[in-house]
């Protein structure tokens, strides 16, 4: 079952990967639609949530907490120096590489464990709020933007 | 690990039952961006894909199959008439009504068969093509197409 759940996990972020680090630079800075956030902005905000899920699935520290003010905390076009997309190509490829490795390191009970977020007396009660509803849930998220991302003018 | 998977399944339909049964009509007839598919579409293509998961996954004949058609094959705006919105409510709950109680009938095992899409020999060989992967991946179809239904002017 983590086979599938993993490999649902891979599927989703290499498409990604395909869409945001193939994209040329003009492309990048493209709205999705008139008036609504950029490419880059997507991809920026996927890295950042990525990059949370170390410490919340209790995989080690975060590589790139700089990137929560420019594409967690702010809109997008309210920050005016975006990382390079050198910079952006590495950490999303960097934090995803941690990412594997981690899920790799998990046996099947640690995955039904609690994550980070939720306090022992939490979990008693609500056992669902493990390290797998994590997964699940940041696969949706992705493809929730890529639903998105596809839009903006080839 | 089942309850994750069915859990998550059960969020983000819940999350397009309320962006799309409680969408105005006016608002279901609108472009997600000038030029792009309309809500309406997006709904019954949703509705057309889970509809195709009750044989898919062996819990049943299809309900509506009349919906590829107008929703799968044909691309948006090329239909003249599409069902009313009543017709479309009442599919769209029917249709997961039937695929969660299909998906409480599944045991553990059965969920790790083989769908119905995928030979016992390409089963063999690739035995992740199972059912589980399929709910895995009609959760994140959803997600995707929600990522775009929230673009949609209010």
């Amino acid at each position: 079952m983590l086979t599938a759940a993993i490999g649902t996990w891979k599927l989703v972020t290499g498409r990604a990967d395909k869409l945001f680090a193939g994209a040329s630079e003009e492309r990048l800075y493209t709205e999705l639609a008139p008036g609504k956030n950029r490419l880059i902005y997507l991809w920026g905000h996927l890295t950042a949530v990525h990059d949370r899920m170390l410490p919340l699935l209790g995989l080690g520290p975060r590589l790139h907490p700089e990137l929560d003010a420019i594409f967690l905390t702010a809109p997008d076009k309210t920050v005016a120096e975006l990382p390079s997309t050198a910079d952006l190509t590495s950490a999303w490829a960097g934090v995803n590489a941690a990412l594997l490795a981690g899920f790799d390191s998990l046996t099947p009970a640690q995955w039904l464990e609690r994550h980070a977020d939720v306090s022992p007396e939490d979990f008693a009660r609500e056992p669902h709020r493990n390290r797998l509803a994590i997964l699940l849930n940041r696969t949706n998220h992705t493809s929730f933007h890529l639903g998105q991302a596809v839009l903006a003018p080839k």
